[in-house]
């Protein structure tokens, strides 16, 4: 990290600068030079206060030469990490095809999606027992029963189970529940993201709709820091100015992560877009892109879905991608 | 609502269309022209579940004539909503300006400050107990110490305090705080708001960083559905691409909120900018538009704040504001 | 166009409303409902004046069920619009890669790349000779020299050439210019695009940074309403609050734009992202999402590059890139 | 400005690194430390290529610390600038109040508008004689018979003039005009800025809908770099994910243009919401923060405006609007 100081600014200060950051840990590397004097702070700079240094009167500047992250940090586990759940590998090297329903409605609803997906090749079953809802006053899914209904489907089938937790009283319920995951709107519930980092259960973390990269790795490192480094990076769209897509599915995210950190990353085009039709070329552009798998939402009548419809593809949609997903994942030279 | 059909569209599906929309409680205008099938929906549509409307393959768009929030709507409500406090009024008619550190960091600090915020005339006390940070290796607050912190503060000035929530297992320790905090990183935490729509207590919800006001009303409905309508919005910035300061305040918000909702209003340019020296001419604008108030954070040493001293102004700077904030009441006829 | 009436308006105010619309030469189909007076707009709404329709003050809200856009819009033109460019087709069923320096530097320079390129099986020579920089005191470009030595390059290495032209009086200078580029600033200079809609050579025309799809088929259509139908979209990134890339390439325009519009689109990795490590990635994205082809930067140096170096990529690097483009494009069924 | 070092980067390529700064003009101040190595640069860096020297391969970072604008900045011009236009002072101390339609219409309607802006105390009257319409079916101004009529309606009050010119070929007509305005479309229609800044008139720069403060101001410095120093700033609203308003109003601008640049700075509330019964409260905003003034769009009839009827106040309420900027311009110990 460095620290520029404003010119003019006196000696004293300085030095009383230099000894606040020692106080944190950390040595300093000292350079005056005509204009500017520059402080090269050297130790585990993850640890310091970067924003009780800038606030410092004689300071004009701070550059981070490390990203703030440790534990999801490329730089310190070069090696991918490939997460295995209940036999299925996670991350480089495999495709992974999360799909299903957006809310879980009904038994015959979801054991007859997850026996299609099953056909079709996909890898796990997702389907919301709690859903959260911008109204109070839309279906909030089905709760406790809506698990209760995704054992069965997997029972049926074998695809291994995700779904999403809301709040920390649910955690008893997913015991059995294969990935959990959190959802953009919860990706900086930092009480929850540290609960979690203390159990053994893989979590697919989905990017907040506002979230930079490096915040969401940061949301990792929550979980991470307390143990559990069994994290799944799911991107799932940003928002911008654009309307006709729901959101702005931000694909430069998978060389970008890919880049600075070692976890697996997913796609969903589904919440991405909002819009069924666009699923299929967005499936292929992730893949392509080099992520490690895709999590699409499908329902076996999409009119009829108590959520997200618009977005939804049918089981036979479905098929059909996955017969595409398998040539590209062979293309590159990735399992399934 | 309305929900325009698609040309040639066949008119069994629409009366399968029509069917599914009564069995949601609603009646049905049905309208057909040369071209287009328009149906025009009565009755309490913020019931409606339009993403299910929109999922119909028929279905070409549907237009929402009445917002879907019902208790934040002033539609509803004509009148403004003015919140008793320990004797303070909050809304329409008056100044409220709540200030102090970004988080509490020892008795000696928090009372000082408050202190100074009682004699320059300000009406409630802040700091953070429980701090939302980014990096899990920041200062997270003092937990609930820092309550009881607040707590002498409050003996000591007579001001009555606001401190922020982050989760529902720290609901108990808030009992006899005046005013709970909901942070912009809770603002779509739906349980949260659930249970905090059960208890009688003020509740200042801060705006997600990315939540269009829409959204913004509906979380306030979310916890006045339940039965709470001591509900005070705050603007707090929202993020855009421009990194000069830390979000952009969304000074519009002002009186858009207040010709689509009877709550009151604040703004925090502490938060929205970052930069401590902006904090003067944002309360100004603040108060200018017609917000019922603005929230500041104040340090009495913002280089040795633990959290956020960039955007902290003292005691001194604080004291010069409210001459002017005081000015400024008058002048909008409104009383501190 | 769907024309919602506010509740309790004045039968007097609706018919001089009515009369207001039809001298704008279109049909009303007027329906009456119990709650809601609604009017169906028939014809060519693509000429109303919603903006003055929307001003009225007996209007609730409008409703566009058709686009604005004529000329660009796929409903009025099924068959997607293929352009052929010296020997080479642009659009649907081909992969169009145009390649080459953020600006001509040298004869050597753009010569020796354009010779790399055709080498790799590029289809295009792009080479910036006017250069819109931020700064007044950087690069500005060589000028019409910068033509000259893309003409010896074209001569040398027969690629067509892709150059762009900043204002209107560089026109009769790019007379034998291939492909006339409007870039990302200028997608909104109307003038600009009224003269280009005049001549008979093909547009490539760079979405803003901000602009949605509906303003950028809106430039489109501005120039194709003056007769040059030859019209090649081109996304290059959009602005948003993410700052580990330049941009963020909005991907899900590819289907979303292909859907809307017949015209081709091409993609832009470079400047999407400003990171040339990033290319070959979204490239393949690019074409795997059904892109008619990509834009990418190349230099000989990336390192001494005037302009755009960080994200220029080198001839090897372009060369192992057009070996994956080439088996994509074979396996999308599409000729380069 | 800082540039760091790649830790292990070999002393033959810093050297060759050092030399290419070196041929900019500029002097290096070499720092050795244990990890890092770190070039201070010392000189005019305004010039600096900071492009150029990020793509090279050796460079972990580049951190500016002084901008990279020179004559629009406040750090070498301490004072603010105030021009003075046909005896009417804007900048600093002063409140400009410019007002009219969007478009001119017809010499009845902008020599009323004008009249009653002038009885009410407006100081500049604006009107669009070339109008910049996303669409090219929408009425595009009525050219130089508006200017004609601009004219008209000075001689008629005595208020100078502003419009916007919108292509260079435009230039000699607007000989004559008091301000030239730029509008958001071209505040990087760079070849414009530069002929622009070898003129001696008044420039009204609107900020771009996506562009960054730092973006705006290298904007002016495209035209003061051509030695025309009267470029006053005008906000009007930049691009976010919201949709109540048109666009959002970034109010925060006002301090912090004024802290970065001693250019005037003026805020139009009419566009930056699109809704006209913000005006008010968004203009009283503007004055407190700081602003040199507002720019308000005014019609006589807005319902039957040719263009942003929406947005556009009456002269009633403009005058009402009026009687408190006066108050707040005292108040604010300024003259209008
Ligand atoms: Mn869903
Ligand atoms: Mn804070
Ligand atoms: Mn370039
Ligand atoms: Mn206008």
């Amino acid at each position: 990290m460095i620290v520029v100081i404003k010119p003019n600014s006196n000696e004293e200060d300085i030095q009383r600068l230099i000894k606040m950051i020692e106080t944190q840990g950390l040595n300093i590397h000292y350079s005056k030079g005509v204009d500017h004097t520059i402080l090269g702070i050297v130790g585990d700079t993850t640890l310091a206060d970067v924003a009780k240094i800038r606030s410092n009167r004689i300071v004009e500047n701070v550059l981070r030469v490390q990203e703030p992250y440790k534990k999801a940090n490329r730089l310190f586990h070069p090696d991918d990490t490939v997460i295995d759940i209940a036999g299925r590998k996670v991350g480089e090297g495999t495709i992974t095809v999360i799909a299903g329903p957006c809310s879980v409605e009904s038994e015959d609803q979801v054991v007859s999606i997850a026996k299609s997906i099953k056909e079709s090749g996909g890898t796990f079953l997702r389907g919301g027992a709690f859903k959260p809802r911008s109204s109070p006053y839309a279906f909030q899914g089905l709760g406790y029963e809506g698990l209760d209904l995704l054992r069965i489907a997997r029972k049926e089938t074998g695809l291994p189970i995700v779904s999403e937790l809301m709040s920390l009283e649910q955690l008893d319920a997913f015991e059995d529940v294969d990935i959990i995951q959190v959802g953009a709107r919860n990706m900086q519930n930092f009480n929850l993201l540290k609960e979690l980092g203390k159990i053994d259960k893989p979590i697919l973390l989905k990017r907040g709709m506002s979230s930079t990269m490096q915040e969401f790795l940061m949301s990792a490192e929550y979980i991470m820091k307390e143990g559990n480094d069994k994290v799944i990076l799911c991107e799932r769209g940003i928002r911008t100015f654009e309307t006709a897509t729901r959101n702005t599915l931000d694909i430069s995210c998978v060389p970008v992560l890919k880049q600075k950190s070692h976890l697996p990353i997913i796609i969903d085009p589904s919440h991405a877009t909002g819009l069924s039709w666009t699923v299929e070329a967005l499936t292929k552009a992730a893949i392509a892109a080099g992520a490690d798998g895709v999590m699409i939402e499908v329902h076996n009548n999409p009119e009829e879905a108590l959520c997200d419809g618009e977005q939804s593809i049918t089981p036979e949609q479905f098929h059909k991608i996955m017969i595409t997903v398998k040539k590209y994942a062979e293309f590159e030279n990735k399992v399934m």
